[in-house]
């Protein structure tokens, strides 16, 4: 396949050194700033510590909206503006309690509805619960050995992969599509072990689907914390008729209003091109959302405030996009989308953060050979900050809706080790978060915006 | 100058290739084994919870010894000895005490003695309180505006630098040697910004010196929180004349003996020639040192045990060495090598981990130049582990006493910026490390151990 190179202009070898230098200043000045003035954590200890949890059609929801918005309008973007969506409202009810029933020994265990379950009954359920290792041995099981019982899903996260989000992505299955399976073959309820590397009491939500099932044979799913599941496992080898009971409230409620927040600065060469960087506003209730996804959120708007700061005037349109809903139906990212394809806009980059606010470590990137090659050929400016790894991944699932012929894509990778301590759980607050490591991962991403803008990515040739 | 290759048989390139493969599924095993068996994080569960603070003379560091040399027994290495070593004895005595007293106002602050310092009168010391940027600063003020008072060191870590033991080494004289500066020119006191990033109340102790300076001549000095310093430059500009108090209650006792922990694989190939790995055992008081250096130390012994477990036979020998006094004197690196002189041992290698537990970058390294390539020459085995950085750079406090002719040293990197928010404190706890972390570091300790042994150093020609 042919391609041109858009936005680049050929230079001579001296000029392309001189950019380079230059380039080089810029990135520089980028993590000064970043790291001696940036507004990121403290936007996030507002989020996290004044506004609090962030569930698609909370009141925490609403405010972060109109604080982002707020303070995007006090940045001086050329445009702020919100995006009406409509979105799931999945209300959690009272906390939920679990126990173990060996015989007349009853054991607390520490579970936290999945989110957009229902209700058990209002009394509490209680069955026989047997544990299978996933969807697959479900199957293999067959309804005359799950019809009636609860279904315990414990493949635990594979400690041997060096990024977690392997080992997140081999397991998610149980969580996100369990319920359904189960409640197939006549499950009264599935037990769901946390995505968590450690063994600690942390129940962690996350989205789940019933699929096409027919309402009246939704069940109710929960997750369990991760010492609660080796402890129920254990149990349950030693008495495998014991009983689980667990008895959760939550219920969906009617869709509500709600918004994508969109700020920009006007490309002053090629305007129709949009570079988006952004993450989602919304979180999950059990905490403050800080790492997941707080800290996207202000990187993104830190990434467009240095730029803004230094007077920076983009070749390109870049907005930041603080989407709404990532966590339980995806509708923020689907509506910009839609309201994109309605105006024929033209994205040639999409940038997000919402794998946490660690230690940056370099981009998971979705593109063909020759920006992926591109975007690599970069590498040598983000050395100096100690960001190094370029390759080809998932990059985000707001900007997964985008659909623009020769979008390149990339979510900024963060160091990932500790991120399943805290994701979906009661723990992922501003505690979690250090200052430094939130500020170098908003420099990252400036860097890159800064680079693409600058440089153009390759579009495949017309003909 | 002429180089010839230690221990490395030339092959040829299919050998080459098939040794190439080798030494990945090894290394591919070295991570495996600390993800999913490692003994490192129980061992520094102990050490933290268990034992505690291990300051040097300690009952904790005594302890510390005994259970680290039972563990080293445990694993089942060819010899596990003790070496004796005299060490200090510093002990901090009551909790500090300090405040502002502007006017009739006081307003208490968080200090904490600096390691070695004397005393104040039992009563405490006030007096006017000056604030310098650093010694050169109180210099050139002279004794005229010094003198009866006590000296403030504000220079804060530099927030620029991406590497945050860049900006330690630039503010740490002012801990180290700035009471003998200021004593020099009659101050009664000094109170130094704690070496932390963050701002934050906790005051973080550290090694000082009062050098050559007569006895009668030692004046109390003491390390303030990242806040109260803030606050006592804030309230200091608003009136010079305000007056600071502090009190402590520290001495020196007359020293003691203690040990270094060393075991051993001995060399199949070349036994006299000696690799160490280690850390050090003793930690500063004010909490468990669980990264300085409860980590490092598991970390030197997970590595030997993951060789030890698969039955690796080293060419040459592997040595794990605990030393004792790293923090307040240096005495086990020094006995160390101290012995090795008397034992007129060769040692090509050695490797320690003391900068933190968390996710391992890379490795700074002391060699020349052809070593150092040999060594950046690995990288490609540590890509998959997300290891990325070597470097020439400061390898470790404890190694740097070996004077081996030949000699490479290499220092574990973990990703620095959390390490100053712990270093030193009385939050340097069990809960700050991550288990993945920690064991990811022993993995990649174990494996450059391993292509060490494999590979040979390179040595400079006898012509």
């Amino acid at each position: 396949m042919k391609k041109t190179i858009l936005l680049t202009a050929l230079v001579l070898n001296g000029l392309t050194l001189f950019a380079q230098s230059n380039d080089e200043k810029n990135i520089k000045l980028f993590y000064k700033k970043a790291l001696t003035e940036a507004k990121c954590y403290s936007w996030l200890e507002y989020l996290s510590n004044d506004i609090g949890s962030r569930l698609s059609g909370s009141k925490g929801a609403a405010e972060a909206v109109e604080y982002t918005k707020r303070q995007l309008e006090s940045i001086g973007l050329d445009k702020v503006y919100l995006q009406e969506v409509m979105v799931p409202h999945w209300v959690r009810g009272e906390k939920e309690t679990a126990y173990i029933l060996d015989g007349k020994v009853k054991t607390n265990v520490p579970i936290c509805a999945l989110g957009g379950s229902v209700a058990t009954p209002k009394t509490g359920l209680t069955a026989e619960i047997i544990e299978v290792q996933g969807i697959k041995e479900l199957a293999e099981l067959g309804t005359d050995k799950v019809k009636g019982k609860i279904v315990f899903y414990n493949r635990p996260m594979n400690p041997e992969n060096i990024e977690t989000f392997t080992s997140y992505g081999a397991c998610v299955d149980q969580r996100y599509a369990g319920a359904k399976e189960a409640a197939k073959l006549g499950a009264v309820g599935t037990i769901v072990r946390s995505m968590n590397l450690r063994l600690d009491d942390f129940p962690h939500t996350g989205a789940q689907s019933y699929g096409d099932l027919p309402k009246e044979q939704y069940i109710p799913t929960a997750a369990i914390s991760t010492n609660g599941a080796e402890l129920l496992s254990k149990t349950l080898k030693a008495n495998p008729a014991l009983k689980f009971y667990f008895k959760q409230s939550c219920e969906t409620l009617p869709d509500v209003l709600s918004h994508n927040v969109v700020g920009e600065l006007t490309g002053t060469v090629s305007p129709e091109n949009i570079m988006v960087v952004g993450g989602h506003l919304d979180s999950w209730d059990l905490a403050d959302g800080s790492h997941d996804d707080g800290a996207g959120v202000v990187q993104s708007m830190e990434a467009i405030r240095i730029l803004k700061n230094l007077n920076y005037k983009p070749k390109n349109t870049i907005r930041v996009v603080l989407f709404m809903n990532e966590e339980n139906g995806g509708k923020g990212g689907a509506k910009y989308e839609e309201i994109s394809k309605q105006n024929k806009e033209n994205h040639i980059f999409a940038l997000e953060s919402d794998s946490g606010g660690f230690s940056p470590r370099g981009f998971s990137i979705e593109a063909d050979d020759v920006n992926l090659k591109k975007i690599q050929g970069f590498k040598d400016f983000f050395e100096p900050y100690l960001v190094h790894s370029f390759t080809i991944g998932h990059a985000g699932s707001d900007i997964s809706h985008l659909t623009s012929k020769a979008i390149v894509k990339a979510g900024l990778k963060p160091d990932s080790q500790r991120y399943f301590d805290y994701h979906h759980a009661a723990n992922d607050k501003f505690d979690a978060i250090n200052k430094r490591e939130l500020e170098l991962g908003a420099a990252t991403m400036t860097s890159l915006l800064y680079l693409i803008d600058q440089t153009g990515i390759v579009i495949p040739a017309a003909n």
